[in-house]
């Protein structure tokens, strides 16, 4: 953990000694989301705080890109999430002192987040400077059931006579939102980015709404309270244009509390007026109101139990491993559960990092397992991408290229990325898309889906590549001057991973203009365009070092000098920070798997010989400065039967935010890592791959644990795998018709009754290397 | 010329009508420079203008670059050039009606840029609104001998009847410049960029002092009057920090005249004081003043009779063309006359185009031209570059490597990119400086140059290239990831132009070490490393295309799609103007020639078969989006025995200010494309190449020229080239020791006699084909 008070639990993530230098970092651990509304552990009473943060999904402002050269084709305006009106601030006085736990004395300090009941709670007991002691209870929520709600339930009481109380529950605009410059990943500043339209109170409920200067968005913000207090309680409210106040007035005497609800409801719109979004707020509080407090919980925790009824994995062994994989599971359903038609950002809710946008890991990294775990939310994230396709068709003719080109990065749809060899040049994330259609198709066979959303979004991005690639004398396709995954290298020729993903692109659409042929006809897709793309396909360039005995990243590859390891000191990384691109762009040096990622996505097309030379050769040269890496090393590494290491590099993907690894978890969790553990477990040790006709699996446990179950939601059935040391089983947990998977070769067709089977020995290959300095952390099983 | 008033004279530029619309390129090519001071041929009143511009040689301000996401290694600020004092403004009222040619009208106009006086004469015959009639002459100089003094010769007299005048001659700072967003091309504003320090009046003169905000350089501007006027005439002079006035009020009858000359000093510092700087122009002026007019006038033109002793190049055939030649050697030599110790820019100092910055093309092409013609400047500009050896050190290290890392672009040595893939990337900045000074050597045999200056230059970029490149497992060495010429490929593998100057730079650096071991060892420069020098130059790799037999212009790039210039429109170009560099970097399209510009220089590389096949093959897809195109092309071109191509190539170098062929002579005149003019012409069509040991000719008119004739500075001595249809004629027009040059291959000795051999039958090729729509437009010779 980020501080030495964290607790092992399974199934919560528990705070007992608040660190105040960590808030940063443990805001983002204890953020609750429901992926439309997003908000930050920050303390109940708003002060000390590392980084204030209330988001909603798809709410940003505009900011200037500017550029020292101006340059045709780079974005000029960009995107930027905004820190929306702060509606869990409740401030306390006890005898006219503020509640700040910089001052006094903080006695008793308990901060949970419960991810079965997805609620977090705290416990403060604190003795004023002037000596009177008082308990402050809080638990929050931000509902899944009721989408626009984040909820409190708040109780003050006197542990040592009476006290005077006054508490401010508030709503508040335009927090200030601290800066640290000369960080790309960090968000860009907006100082003061909404204007206030409107403010409104009625008794103990009160209602803001206000619109962002150059973007053009209103947002409402609306909060209710239902309050328990003694006799003695009076309340008043009042409102501001840029705040509002329910101020509650109460002396308790020991034994006697103050409790209250605080509904607080959110709505934005691009479009809807004043007194629309004033209503729709207001309705949202009164639904919640009727609800009220005990059934919020209860659907919150049925919700939950749905989703952990699959979305589990089991880990025996390690016990802190098995907490950071549930709590990746837990934040990963936040960001994706009820994002409906909007996307899930590289850091979800939970922070402002990459100014709140999407990259191509949400396609790649999140998607894929939200498919086998909680369909509806990649279903919901695709979607989105589709209604992105107008703006991606205006961006391809700008770039003079055919069908569709998706940003680099974006919340409304546009390109925002200010430096295109590493933003518009990564192509990739065109196939990535169409690859994450193609696995929630696989996984769910959600015809409609295809029909609808996915047959568009694999043609207009199979269009693409033909205009992109090109033949040359040889016959063969080539796609030149394109980045990669690795951002350590950019502008190459026939980068292996961007091309096979062209690859599966071309045959993707295909395939679902085949399946879908009606649809294919609206959009005007003839056979011979299906067959150019096959033909393509065929023919698309994978470079191989012959001499080496290597497939290359891209052409070339292999030929430039290898990084200066040895020379380089461990407090420059990450490298970005300390060498020019320049520098790391002509030499040997991966910044995170690319190469080794397609590996493991077409693991028909390299013999695993091959596969296993290519890890060893690509591992010496991967420093993992990107989180991204380490759950794909993990996979890769079990894969090429190093299963120790394999079990380092799962440990280091479910730590990256829980032990801050890239220090910058106060920007906001990192999702692809979140959703990378997943993968490691299930796609490592579990060696689950889905080649299109059925699920394999070649499981294999490292020593350190001595279990590993887990289900796969596929084809409306869930299909549960229990791995041990020497044998995996495998039984039909979910739905009636059996399951055809294959088992380290052999196939099986599994139904409700448990199939045993053994795993086969490993041979054993000679460890791997990494880069001087870069060996991941060796892992001692707690 | 860039409009129709122009009439074509041997030895000046001469506009008999005053276009207002085209004052913005006019006052360009009316400039007046001595390298020191510039200042633009605004008219004497200052309005109508198109761009106002006074410039001293190294004053700059720092301006933020802004970036869209920060990066390691790019320069956060950079410098701009500023327009200082203005002192050749000159108001005119006309019984109290302002002299303006946009009011009243004007009866005649007359502006004659004398390449022999070295003067811009005016004259103006203006009859007022009111309907009064007056001739106003003025001749302006930059003096090549005083080099802090602009003069002014300014009279006025009535045509009609009396007239009352006033005449404000001004010194006035911080005038407002226009800006034209978008083009990268032009400089970023600055406004008010000098902060007043002093002003102070005497008499019929007067002083400002200013300093600017972020660079802190102190800029001193003071003017002196000596009229002549009527007995009626008074004189007031005031002051105000940003501007002085001298005010002369006269009444003139027919037949009398106000006459006066205006003598204008500028000094600037970044050390020096206030006082310092006061006393410097003070004296500045007084000298001047002391020689007086006349002696000015007279002192210029024996200057420039100096110069065009050996520095004119005479064309029979095309009266225009002659003009334009020697067009631009005058303002070459402005440029360079007087740079002593300072940067001849990409505009010299006739417009604030680039940001007032040097670049490479200033020691590939103005530095030769200047080594053979005017050898001072090359010495001087060169010194420059060694004085900024510092600041290359540092960025050297900065960047990871040894040695010196000269900027790509800048004013006082510092990187001012801010686009590293054609700024930082572009190494051979650093050869090219290399080059100029082996180049300046093999001139001029200045032996003290390159004890002092050329070794410590060519060994620390030989140290730069050892460090930058690396040897592969075949023992070849590589230079990866670097930007050649062409701005249209970035970041290649093996760019060849690159490689082949590293090894010139490395050979340079062993051998200057060699001729100077006492610099050598105080350098610390072993036996070890120069060895190390060439070896690397016998390794270097040269890539080549066997199934196409070309080289390539970078490792694969015979492999890219060839752009779809059949497609691309007229308007579209320039193109990085119209596509995104994505798109430019990724396809075969020549910006520049790269390759070509390659063979010109190493032809012992490239045998005449292989130049006119990869002239050839480059040739169809080279767009000429530089202003350094037109030039290599004309010498490749005859050097491939295409000679009406290159003689279209040569006129197109010759007029791309005086015809405006790029759109942006407003900025200021291409001081590259004015040096590759005489390279056009004389390594074009005199064939001229500098081998080293001897000069090597082999000249070939092309039809529509007569004769052509130019003179070689070589060591001390002066070569005279003659050359017609059918016979060249080399002899000794400067010095006494025979030369040894090579015609055609025969090895002559040339002496006071003249030596006539005959050119022999060129065996035609077929006509080489350029992209669709860049054919070069065919001359008629006028």
């Amino acid at each position: 953990m980020t501080h030495d008070g964290f607790r092992v639990e399974p199934w919560s993530l528990h705070e007992t000694r608040l660190d105040i230098d960590a808030l940063p970092e443990t805001e983002s651990l204890f953020s609750l989301s429901n992926g439309f509304i997003g908000v930050r552990g920050n303390l109940d009473e708003g002060e000390p705080n590392g980084i204030p943060g209330s988001y909603l999904n798809g709410m940003y402002e505009l900011r200037p890109l500017p550029s020292a050269e101006s340059q045709f084709g780079t974005p000029e305006s960009g995107q930027t999430i905004v820190n929306v009106t702060n509606g869990k601030l409740i401030r306390l006085l006890v005898d006219d002192e503020p509640f700040d736990v910089r001052y006094g004395t903080l006695l008793a300090h308990d901060r949970v987040l419960d991810f079965r009941d997805g609620v977090l709670r705290r416990t403060a007991d604190w003795r004023s400077p002037a000596g009177r002691t008082v308990r402050v209870t809080s638990t929050r929520l931000v509902s899944f059931t009721h989408r626009s709600i984040l909820a409190i339930m708040y109780e003050v009481e006197p542990l040592d006579g009476r006290v005077n109380v006054v508490v401010q529950s508030e709503l508040v605009t335009n927090e200030a939102i601290p800066h640290i410059p000369g960080d790309p990943r960090s968000a860009a500043p907006t100082a003061f980015p909404l204007v206030a339209e409107q403010h409104v109170a009625k008794r103990r409920a009160a209602l803001l709404i206000h619109r962002t200067q150059e973007s053009g968005l209103r947002v409402g913000a609306g909060m209710e309270h239902v309050v328990d207090g003694t006799p003695a309680l009076r309340v008043v409210t009042e409102t501001f244009p840029d705040s509002a106040r329910v101020n509650m007035v109460d002396v308790l005497e020991p034994q006697q509390r103050l409790r209250f609800v605080k509904f607080v409801a959110y709505g934005w719109s691009s479009r809807r007026s004043q007194p629309a979004i004033r209503d729709q707020v207001a309705a949202a509080i009164l639904a919640a109101r009727t609800a009220g407090w005990e059934r919020l919980l209860a659907e919150q925790r049925q919700f939950l139990d749905d989703f952990w009824a699959t979305g589990d994995v089991e880990l025996d062994g390690d016990v802190e491993l098995q907490q950071a994989v549930r709590f990746s599971q837990f934040q990963l359903l936040s960001a994706g559960a009820r994002s409906e038609g909007r996307a899930i950002a590289a850091k979800g809710l939970t922070g402002s990092g990459y100014d709140g946008h999407c990259f191509w890991d949400t396609d790649f990294y999140v998607l894929p397992v939200l498919a086998y775990t909680f369909p509806n939310g990649a279903r919901e994230a695709l979607r989105w991408r589709h209604s992105t396709l107008p703006a991606a068709k205006v961006r391809a003719r700008y770039l003079g290229l055919a069908g569709a080109s998706f940003p680099w990065r974006t919340i409304h749809g546009e390109e925002c990325s200010g430096y295109w060899p590493a933003g518009t040049a990564a192509f990739h994330i065109n196939a990535d898309i169409a690859n994450a259609a193609i696995f929630y198709v696989r996984a769910t066979d959600d015809q409609e889906f295809e029909r609808d959303i996915g047959v568009e979004l694999l043609v207009e991005t199979a269009r693409l590549w033909i205009s992109l690639g090109h033949y040359d004398r040889h016959g063969r396709f080539r796609i030149d001057g394109v980045t990669g995954p690795d951002e350590y290298t950019a502008i190459v020729d026939n980068n292996l991973f961007t091309n096979l993903m062209a690859r599966r692109n071309f045959v993707g659409a295909a395939e679902a203009c085949e399946r879908h042929p009606d649809r294919a006809t609206a959009l005007d897709v003839t056979s011979e365009e299906t067959a150019a793309w096959r033909a393509a396909a065929e023919r698309v360039v994978i470079p191989y070092d012959d001499e080496l005995g290597v497939h290359q990243q891209s052409e070339g590859f292999t030929e430039h000098e290898v990084w200066d390891f040895a020379a380089t000191r461990a407090d420059q990384y990450p490298l970005m920070l300390h060498f020019p691109y320049f520098d790391l762009y002509r030499k040997q040096v991966v910044k995170q798997p690319d190469l080794v990622l397609a590996m493991l996505l077409f693991p028909d097309l390299f013999p695993p010989e091959q596969r296993a030379r290519n890890f060893e050769y690509y591992e010496r040269i991967t420093v993992r400065d990107s989180s991204l890496s380490a759950c794909v090393e993990a996979i890769a590494a079990a894969d090429a039967g190093h299963l120790r290491l394999a079990f380092d590099y799962a440990a280091e993907a479910a730590f990256v935010d829980l032990h801050d690894l890239h220090s910058n978890t106060a920007d906001g969790l990192h999702m692809a890592s979140l959703a990378g553990t997943w993968l490691a477990f299930v796609m490592g040790f579990g060696g689950m791959r889905d080649l299109g006709e059925s699920l394999t699996f070649n499981p294999r446990l490292p020593d350190e644990l001595v279990r590993l179950a887990f289900t796969i939601r596929h084809r409306g059935r869930g299909l549960h795998v229990e791995v041990t040391g020497r044998t995996a089983t495998y039984r039909l947990a979910l739905g009636a018709e059996q399951i055809h998977i294959t088992h380290h070769g052999e196939a099986l067709m599994v139904g409700r009754e448990p199939v045993v089977r053994p795993i086969p020995p490993l041979e054993a290959r000679p460890a791997p290397t990494q880069p001087y300095g870069r060996e991941p952390r060796h892992r001692r099983p707690t």
